[in-house]
Formats: structure tokens, C-alpha cells, sequence
């Protein structure tokens, strides 16, 4: 049986990948009495008079939704919200199983943009954040955006700024590798989705400032036609000569390429045109843009990918559950661009100077200390 | 420490009445593959292709959205959503404790009708049902029923059926003790709340001929003034000979008295003028319409009230953890009348020959037979 059989097999056992449980029991009248009526009305009286009392008596001290409309579910673009409810539960799985973070998920049955935001305001009582996920560009970026100002909880929308902070987290020890600095490196970022467009703003605030945006129709400058708004800004601090070109134009000469894009479209010329020892992040899924052996005998140095048969696997998960358990126990009000820089440095910190090699740059998807590193990261900002 | 300062203490301990747990752990790679990707896609791919298949593969089949606007929590009014999160919380847990049924608290923003549907509406894909709770009247009537209409799973208001289910059965049985029928057995049902409405309808549909509904104003006739439309709609179906006068009015030569309303307003003389060996439901909660022991000195033979500490208690919490759990084994789209009116009869049931007395008219809160009977009872009419 392949993997993709026993998953689906396992996911009709498991009919439903969490479960609801209760923190009190109640086998008498006296428990009753204590966890329903009539003494539930005390708490309840308590948050009337100070709202900031339901982080003491409920769920919502570390209770997050993870919310999607499905309009872009891994790589199968817009399912909607019925079929993308595996993958969110499964992001909740992810929550509680690295950072003890209760997790449910919401998944709306609309794609209007002013209405998801309405929705998610109304039902964040309960919730003490809001993890957005698999909500196509450029609606997510409006969407984390208004709802970051209208609510007084963390928004997080992870395929954009978990995959920045894991990348980012990458791209510093692959540099240490590399013996390379942000000031000068020059970097392809190629995907001008969600994820390509966190990951570049995050790097041009760690510090790099040659970065390079490419879409499917290649380099993207001020004159490039199609333009979201949100591309259209990015326009503003990248590509600051204005080149136009391919992507192999913008490859020649380039220090790092970081692709969250299509399977199969750097070639081994590209990686040679680039610099020595160049640093390739290929997180096309499950087929990368170049397959690391590729990129290696073409002259690159580091690899990383979004698979786990390959060293350097790029995955969120050593991010988000420690992003949201930090922010939850700090009580923050936001997940800053400080916190996300401090958490990717933490994540690099995590590899010890025995351990950086080309092949290890990350800390390993399991590895129990990532959660706990990030989350220290977030509180040390808030 | 009284009850309710150790209630108190409790909550604050729990810090939340429920989690949520993974159902499939994460411990390798392998795992995760399972549980998330890729191997989650194929789930995925299946719910895209056929909405159905939600049943089978997410928690769908087994959770429900307790949802209130907090507009009217317990005897607590219109406290808002975020105090009312500890009884939602609570109801999550009695549905878990008692029904085995998965349920969340949805408490939301918003207090205008359109809202709270269209809101409901967009967060129900991950829902196999809602139960709507503590939404004032006459709001809660029309959120229901145009719920109902909107979806495809099962919606219940419990404030309204739930109380319905258990005081017919209550009343079915206190007929047996006392010889009565409903045909010409005379109620008086007193408050005209989302209750009392609901066990009017219930009674009526029961075979209940003569009730008179009363409110703070005294008897509701087709002239009371500022009735809601609801309250109009339910004079077409009371009251049939339109009397008008008080509550002391109504009471002389009734059958049954039902209290969804205030402490103390039934007095000693009220019971004393109505039918020999007449029944009494007097739920105003914590203090009932009037103390069972008065009630019994004035000639009623049969006193039930809301609380746990006199015979006859009843208690909606061996309704609702049943109607859910019959609905969604039995993957019910609606809760109709019938299946209310065979859950009152399947509790009624429940105490038998030997057992039944003025003194034992329902099952124990805690009776663990109840949910299942009342799931039974559900699923025979779908």
C-alpha cells in the first residue's frame, strides 16, 4: 500500500483527526453544580465586568482557530472549504502534538473577502489567535491585514510568515556555510504568491538588499504587466536596478535562489550561471524546481527542499506551533516582524556550530527543542 | 467556601473547560506524512469530488458549534459573548460527558439577527449540527428557523426544545400519577419567552386542547398589547376561548401550571384554586414560582422545579447530549417535531411502573440511560 492509500485509509479510521475533551468531569450533581449551573454564572459574572478575565476562566488563553476558505489548499489549489477540511484539522494535529496549543478548525463557506473578515471578528471570543491558512493571494494579504487592526489577538497567517521564518532561519546558516553576509548576497525569490512575498519582505528586514522577484513570466519590475497591489508594492524594494528578463537572466550572477513555484523549471545551467557554492531553496511540492543532486553537480552548495527524503527539509512546522504557544503564554497582541526575525534566528541557533554542514542547516522537523525556542523568541519581544 | 466561590476557584484552575486532543499522533516522518502531507491530499481530493465524504473523513460526523451571542445566558441577560464562553464551555462538556458528542463554543460578536445567521451559515462546513444557546427572544425564533432552512445539518435551539422534551416528559408522567389526560387537562403556561413558546408548541402538538399562556401582563389573548410575532402567532393556537385577566385568573380550575418565569408569583391560594391534585412545573431558577413544599400544602400533588434539591428535577441534560447524538449517528438533517415528541415519550419511559410516584416523574440528571434512549428515539424518525 502506498503512503497516499494508507492515508486515506487511516483518515476513514480516524473519522476526523481531533477530538473535543473535557477538562472536568461531572458524575454528580455536585459537579454539575460546579462546571454548569448554578456556579458557572460566577465566571461568567467576572468577565462581564472585565473582558480581559477570559483569558483566566476560558478556553481562549490557548485556544487558536486555524481558518481557511480553501480557496488554496496545498497544491490543489481552490477546493473550498468542505475538502479542505483534512488539512486544517491536520494543522491542528500539528498545534497541539509541537506546542500543546489547542487548535480547531474554521473553515468558511465563502470566498468574499469583507465577509471572511467579518466572520473571523465575530467568532474570535473564544479564540486567543487566529492561524489563517490556505487563502489565495492577494485576498490573504488583506485579510491578515484588516483583521491585525480590528482584533486585539495575534493573526498569523502561516504559508506566508511561517515559511519566511523557516526559510530566513535556512538562509543564515546556509550563508555561515557559504561564508556569505545579507549586505551582498544577491537573491532570486521566485513565486510572487503569499509565501514568495513574505519570504522576500522578511529577508529584506533581516537585511539583505538585492532581491529579485520572479513570476511565470519572469523578473518582475515596475513594468511588468498584471500586477497585483501587493506585487505592485513589492516592486518598490526589490529589484532595484529595474532589470527585466527571465528567470535565467535573473539567476546569472545571483548568490541564493528561493523558489515557491513549479516543479522542474531551474535547469543545471541556471544554477552554474550563479555564483560559487550558490544556496537553492527548491520548495515546489512534492517536485522541487531542481533536484538537489541536480543542483549539486551544477555547483551549488546547500540545498533545501520541502521533502524529508532529502537533508534540509524547509517545514513549517518547526515554526508555527512555537510562534502561537510563545504568543499565547506572552498574552501578545500581535506576531511582530520582530518576533518572526527572533524566531528565525532562534530556529537557526538551534543547529551548533558541530552540527552546520551543507546537509544540516535546519533543525529536524521533530526536534522538541523548536517549539520551545521560538516561543521563548516571541516572548522576549512582546 | 460556598459553591459558587469554589465554582470560581475551579475555573480559574481549568483555565478553559475543554481541549482538544489529536486523535493520530506525530512522532516520525512517516506519521506526519499520514497525518498531514502529502499524504493528506488524498482525503482532500476524495470531499472535493463528493461533499459527502466529509462524514467520512473529518469531524464532521462527530462535532457540533455551540453557538450563542450571549444575549441571554442563564439568569444572567444579555452579558455578551465573551462571559458567556463558561457556559458554552459547559454545555460542550455535558455534550461530551454525557452524549459522547464532540462540540465546541462558538460565541459570537455580534448581536444582530442577519449577522449571527449569515456567520452560522459560513462556519458550518466543519459542523455536523448547531445548538443555538441562550439567544433571547424573539431573535432566537427566526435565527432557528431560518438556520434550518440555510443548512443542511441539524439545528437546535436548546433554551427552547430541549426544556420542551423534558417537560412533556415530565408532564406525561405526572398525568400517569394523577389520572389526567392531555385532551382535557387544562395548562397554564406561564412566561412567553423562547421556553415557554417551545413547550406550548410541544404540549400542543402532544394533544394538549386547553392552554393558556400567561406573561408578566397576565393572560395573553389576541388584544394583549406588545406582543412579539411570535407571541401573536402562538393566540391563534391558546387561549381558544380569548379570556382575558391574570395569572390568579388562569390558575382557577387548571390542570397544570409550567413556569419559565419568576421567583414566588405563584402563591398558596393560586394553588389551592386550581384542580384537585394538580401538577406543577415551577422552573424559575435558582427560586421557583413557588417552593414545592407550599405548592404540596395547597393541595398540588406532583411538584417539579429546575433545581437538584427537591424530587422532580428538571434538567434539559438528559435531552440534549441524546438529540445530538441520534441526530448524528442517524446523520439527521433536521430535528422535527417527531423526533422531539419521541424523546419525551422515550424518557417518560424511563421511569417505570415501580419507580413512578409523585416524587418520580424523570430520570436522574445522571442517568446514563438517557442519552441513549434518546438517541434511539431520534434515529427511528429520520
Amino acid at each position: 500500500m502506498t503512503t497516499n492509500e494508507k492515508a486515506l485509509q487511516l483518515h476513514k479510521e480516524w473519522n476526523g483527526k481531533i477530538t473535543t475533551e473535557a477538562k472536568c468531569h461531572v458524575n454528580s450533581r455536585e459537579d454539575l453544580a460546579l462546571a454548569y449551573t448554578p456556579g458557572v454564572a460566577e465566571p461568567c459574572k467576572v468577565i462581564a465586568r472585565d473582558r480581559e478575565a477570559a483569558y483566566q476562566y476560558t478556553i481562549k488563553s490557548n485556544t487558536i482557530a486555524v481558518v481557511s476558505d480553501g480557496s488554496a489548499v496545498l497544491g490543489l489549489g481552490n477546493i473550498g472549504p468542505y475538502a479542505a477540511m483534512p488539512v486544517m484539522e491536520g494543522k491542528a494535529v500539528l498545534f497541539k502534538e509541537f506546542g500543546n496549543v489547542n487548535a480547531f478548525p474554521i473553515c468558511l463557506d465563502t470566498q468574499d473577502t469583507e465577509e471572511i473578515i467579518k466572520t473571523v471578528v465575530q467568532i474570535a471570543p473564544a479564540f486567543g489567535g487566529i492561524n489563517l491558512e490556505d487563502i489565495s493571494a492577494p485576498r490573504c494579504f488583506e485579510i491578515e491585514s484588516r483583521l491585525k487592526e480590528l482584533l486585539d489577538i495575534p493573526v498569523f497567517h502561516d504559508d506566508q510568515h511561517g515559511t519566511a521564518i523557516v526559510v530566513l532561519a535556512g538562509i543564515i546558516n546556509a550563508m555561515k556555510v557559504t561564508g556569505r553576509n545579507a549586505e551582498t548576497s544577491r537573491v532570486v525569490v521566485n513565486g510572487a504568491g503569499s509565501a514568495g512575498i513574505a519570504i522576500t519582505k522578511l529577508l529584506l528586514r533581516y537585511g539583505f538588499k538585492h532581491i529579485t522577484m520572479c513570476d511565470i513570466n519572469g523578473i518582475i519590475s515596475k513594468d511588468s504587466p498584471n500586477l497585483n497591489w501587493m506585487q505592485q508594492s513589492m516592486t518598490e524594494v526589490t529589484n532595484l536596478e529595474q532589470l527585466t528578463g527571465t528567470l535565467a537572466d535573473a539567476l546569472r550572477g545571483a548568490d541564493i535562489f528561493v523558489g515557491v513555484s513549479a516543479p522542474n523549471i531551474v535547469s543545471a545551467e541556471m544554477v552554474a550561471s550563479m555564483n560559487k557554492d550558490a544556496i537553492l531553496f527548491a520548495m515546489a511540492n512534492p517536485v522541487p524546481e531542481i533536484m538537489p543532486d541536480a543542483a549539486k553537480a551544477a555547483g551549488a552548495k546547500v540545498v533545501g527542499t520541502g521533502r524529508s527524503d532529502f537533508p534540509n527539509q524547509v517545514n513549517n512546522v518547526v515554526a508555527f506551533p512555537g510562534i502561537f504557544k510563545g504568543a499565547l503564554e506572552g498574552r501578545a497582541r500581535q506576531i511582530t516582524e520582530e518576533m518572526k526575525l527572533a524566531a528565525a534566528l532562534a530556529l537557526a541557533g538551534l543547529v551548533s556550530d558541530e552540527e552546520l554542514s551543507e546537509d544540516f542547516i535546519l533543525p529536524e522537523a521533530f526536534d522538541p527543542r523548536a517549539a520551545e525556542v521560538v516561543a521563548e523568541a516571541v516572548k522576549r519581544h512582546i
